[in-house]
């Protein structure tokens, strides 16, 4: 154990993509625990397009992380060594415990002590066991709630949670279109994950191939993008159709607010239901949702795919990937 | 009796703004009824923001009016002749009748037999105890359900639909913000229809009036209009606000879609559920609704405003009106 903890600090807001000069690595003692607290020794960092939000100084559904403030994040870390109930010593514990080697939990700011099973990953509770498959969950089964024989489409589809969205509307009998970049994506989505098309995002002729990959239109969008491909598939809504408003990535980098989307009006024309949804709101349900998506895992139903970035010195480049849609499945960093 | 039916068919389908080539005025003679059909002679003709999507090229939640087809608008008119039973000679009959001096229902294009109750103008049956009312009552009472104490902001709250809406939600307990072009709209709002802040749109420092009017953000928005008006809206929204979209008029004359609402994120942020609704999904529930809104006008809680054009030939400009903002409460051509 060194006696050192690194620690990744929000040196300045960045207008735009995040920067060298965002973050300012400090290096300090490791924290001697009090009574009721614990010590983390950290052993992943989830990467998530949020995150970006965090760090805009308006506040949006958390307070902006703040300037010198190590840079929020969840993950998860091992108890090494703890003066609080709850938190036995070796036991795995997940929490928003920051772009840091080692974090302190306590009744203030707590984490909660996970499962280790035989055969999951530690790393699969960040992602599809984790918070991104309950964001999956509740917006596709709760909010899009497709019908055997609709049409759904996932944007994002080879992501975290857009890939396990996916996976769920097959599962309950919709006809899934994914859209992701790039051909090895695609080949991902309509490969091991059975999705009946894929259709990217970067070819000049995306429309015209949602067209095609949609011809009973859309009747339900797991909307993670936003922006020009939001706007294709909502031109192509049906008449009751449902958006899982989950994500807006593509303008997260923006210095400006991006234009909002010119087919809004086909919300109106086809009497759309659309919903906001932030997962925070939905973390009681995590255990419930776990098992059930834990269940379709072990059936060979739901495949799981991880981007695993190796090193704590990575986090500040390696959260552009997800921007830069470098990442397939799940993006963490290992330390 | 006249041996002419007057009737205005659509000639070009207008690119922005309806001109005098939009519709030519056609002399026919008054169709001969066969059995089962009764004839009409009109008596109110409705006009309504939606009517200009009609005659666009692409279709929305009605199929386009023809070109050379009677102009399409809900009217009422009287039973003049009859060979259709349920029509009774000098029975009241509500329908899609279009913009002509006689219509004929039967089977195949159906009207229905309306109440004469005493007190009540005929007029009333085709706002607030008719399709405007039921407009009014799905998107606020169902869709954007105020709880008592909350923020409604109404926009076009001087029309026919928004008047009756925003009185809905003070009856529901909530304060009630409108919005409205110039002073005597906003007058009308606060005054006769006891709104708690009245907003003028056309004022240089609208933002900033809406912000004072609503300094508890908004919980829900009930949209007729879209464009600055709804993103100023949107800016505001509270966290699991609703929005009950009922319409966009501010982007039915345009050439282009106009752009989306630039504060679209914030429906993502703060967990809106958006809704887009069109009234004739709710006709079923018409009885039903005009029987609770009537009992709110026979206790004085349910103000009703008309603006009554005098005169068939007036229907090709008084539809501008609609976009003009030069009428307040419902638009009625009385023939």
């Amino acid at each position: 154990m060194s006696n050192t903890n690194r620690r990744f600090l929000l040196r300045e807001r960045p207008t735009g993509r995040i920067e060298p000069s965002t973050f300012e690595l400090s290096e300090e003692p490791v924290p001697e625990i009090g009574d009721g607290e614990a010590l983390l020794r950290m052993e992943y960092i989830s990467l998530d397009p949020t995150n970006r939000m965090w760090i805009n100084e308006t506040p949006t559904y958390l307070p902006p992380v703040a300037i010198g403030e190590v840079m929020r994040a969840v993950g998860i870390g091992r108890v090494d060594a703890s003066r609080q109930e709850g938190y036995p010593e070796g036991a795995l514990v997940q929490g928003l415990l920051g772009w840091q080697e080692y974090a302190v939990v306590s009744d203030a700011m707590p984490g909660f002590v996970m499962p280790e099973a035989e055969g999951i990953p530690v790393s699969t509770y960040l992602g599809v066991l984790g918070q991104n498959g309950l964001t999956a969950y509740v917006g596709m089964h709760d909010i899009g709630a497709p019908k055997e024989g609709e049409t759904v489409v996932v944007s994002a589809a080879a992501g975290a949670v857009g890939s396990v969205a996916a996976q769920i509307a097959k599962i309950m009998g919709a006809r899934v279109v994914g859209i992701a970049g790039g051909p090895e994506k695609c080949a991902w989505l309509t490969g091991e994950l059975g999705l009946d098309a894929a259709v990217d995002y970067k070819a000049p002729d995306f429309r015209a191939q949602l067209a095609a990959a949609t011809p009973d239109g859309i009747d339900v969008d797991f909307e993670n993008v936003g922006g020009e491909i939001m706007d294709a598939v909502f031109a192509r809504l049906n008449v009751h159709s449902r958006v899982a408003l989950c994500g807006l990535i593509s303008g997260y980098n923006a210095e400006e607010p991006p234009p909002g989307p010119r087919a809004f009006g086909n919300l109106l024309i086809q009497r759309t239901k659309l919903q906001g949804y932030i997962v925070l709101d939905h973390f009681h349900r995590i255990g419930e949702v776990s098992e059930i998506l834990a269940g379709w895992m072990a059936e060979g139903r739901l495949h799981n795919r991880e981007t695993v970035v190796e090193g704590f010195e990575q986090l500040p480049t390696a959260i552009n990937m997800l921007f830069d849609g470098a990442n397939t499945g799940k993006l963490v960093v290992r330390l």
